[in-house]
């Protein structure tokens, strides 16, 4: 018995994915992926990484700020069903073996190459670093790679703004098993998400605590009822018997991510532009199906955060387990680099 | 008795210095470093690191090369007198808290700065890099601000070019401290040396392995023999009765440097410039004065070249106490960064 459990353990593909703890999680997170974990937990071996060293690099003056949400950000992988004997939650800077990945692969890699990765590029360009960019953040994709090879990750769930991520923990990868002729890192493939990304309560692109848009899990009902009453519709929908706009309305966008009655959604929409349909009977619907999705989620949150210590130590088990896996493959890259001094002496 | 030694180990500042694993050690090391670790190893307390991380850094396609020559140079240590009850010797991949200092340290410097390091420039320009320069070299002396904080190295013993160096490290202790509003970090002091670089067999101003042009404290005397015959004099010193030239002489520089009867060298510098001293009569005094110097390193480097485990053991030792210093060290600026979660949950 013990026999096969192990032996299906080792077929499954490994999944990496996480969250900075920046925040506590919102409606764009569950989503674009809480759910999914939820969903591939059981086919897959998942780690998710609560990753505390990169929400430094840009938080480094707040990181009481980043102390306090790893918690937050473990109560909300738990009160969604995420599961601890299926999926291993870990902190990032508790596993030193990224650290040294990290610096091992810095070799490895040109720094133009570094600039040209478009993802970086651009988050330079829009945070208006030029050269003052921090070291730490042009290199934070080869500070990735260690995070998904360090558990031998094959599959990454990415938004297709990650791709070349992907694409440079492969080219590490290769060039470390060419350069110390080993196959001790494995290549990793994205996984992409059909899932758009879901709009602000203002309609904005996306959703944020700085821009005071979000809706999140932790939210009570009385929050979550003023949230959706604010949201974005049809500034031209203004008498109930108006026909109103379903494109760019915020309620619908919902509406097509959460409810699971797709044709009342249909019949929602026909009668919103032809009028007859106010905004607030929509938003009532909408709230409605929120507090259904959401409602044990809350219950399951608020046991949860009754008991601190449970949750972290859910996560510092989660760790352990991370860090023994993190360690054979240092083990397995110290020796394919000739630094494995401890065993042959 | 043990409170009052350790009161004195605590008064003692620390000093951190070492070598990159490349080849053995040679004369000019000898004289450039060796013979000050030996004097200095009572009145403070010394960490000698072997960079075997940093040596990869230029050597990671022939890491063979690094792994034998950890040996060597902890040979050529042990063998000039180094004591390991008093210096502790390590091995810099088995501090994984270097790696991870250096991880968080990335964080506190623009990659701008990086590239105005003096030493790093002229390096990158030397070895006609440019923008292909591997992120792992530009970013070395922010790697070596993690070996020396990691010791809380107060002395670093270096020379003039090398200052840049030690800003840097200081640059990064005043950053951390300030943002993390701690003083776990401590600044280094640079500690110049007043001798002078010891040029090469044949004149050049480097004494290198790629150069041949190195006395190793390994060579026999034979070898040695064979290389002071070959040392460049002065080419117009033809015949015995000639006048010959001191400057650029390189058996000159090497009395200077080694002969303890600084009365018998000017001696002979006259008798040399007058004419009529022969350079095999003046090559044989330096054979002299180098075996005096080299015998005793070369029996005991002998001996102990046969137990290469003990030496092992010895660097391994080293390498436990330096961890252990480097997990404190650690423990402290993870509760500066509040990513202590083992502590305090």
């Amino acid at each position: 018995m013990d026999v096969i459990r192990k032996k299906t353990m080792e077929n499954k593909k490994i999944i990496l994915t996480g969250d900075r703890p920046t925040g506590p999680l919102h409606l764009g997170h569950y989503i674009g992926s809480l759910a999914n974990r939820v969903a591939l937990q059981d086919q897959y071996e998942q780690y998710i990484i609560i990753a505390d060293m990169q929400a430094l690099t840009d938080n480094y003056e707040n990181p009481e700020k980043v102390r306090r949400n790893v918690l937050e950000v473990a109560l909300d992988y738990l009160a969604v069903g995420i599961d601890p004997q299926k999926s291993t939650i870990f902190i990032q800077s508790m596993i030193p073996q990224i650290a040294e990945l990290a610096i091992i692969y810095l070799n490895l890699v040109t720094v133009s190459r570094l600039k040209r990765n478009p993802t970086v590029k651009s988050e330079i360009q829009q945070k208006g670093f030029g050269e003052q960019v921090p070291a730490g953040f042009l290199i934070y994709p080869v500070h990735q790679a260690a995070d998904i090879t360090v558990v031998k990750g094959n599959l990454i769930p990415v938004g297709d703004d990650q791709a070349p991520m992907i694409e440079q923990t492969n080219e590490i990868v290769r060039s470390f098993n060419r350069i110390y002729k080993s196959n001790v890192l494995v290549e990793a493939h994205a996984m992409f998400s059909s899932i758009p990304r879901l709009s602000g309560l203002d309609g904005k692109a996306k959703m944020s605590k700085s821009l005071g848009n979000a809706i999140y899990l932790s939210d009570s009902a009385d929050v979550l009822s003023k949230k959706v009453m604010q949201m974005y519709t049809d500034p031209n929908h203004i008498r109930v018997s108006d026909p109103g706009k379903v494109e760019g309305n915020v309620v619908f966008t919902y509406l097509d991510a959460f409810d699971p009655d797709k044709k009342n959604v249909q019949e929602l929409k026909d009668h919103y532009q032809r009028g007859g349909l106010g905004d607030v009977a929509l938003k009532k619907r909408l709230i409605d199906v929120l507090n259904t999705l959401l409602e044990p989620i809350r219950k399951k949150r608020i046991e949860l955060a009754k008991d601190p210590e449970y949750v972290m130590n859910i996560v510092f088990e989660g760790t352990k387990k991370t860090r023994a896996v993190a360690e054979n493959t240092m083990r397995e890259v110290r020796k394919a680099m000739h630094i494995d001094y401890n065993i042959k002496g």
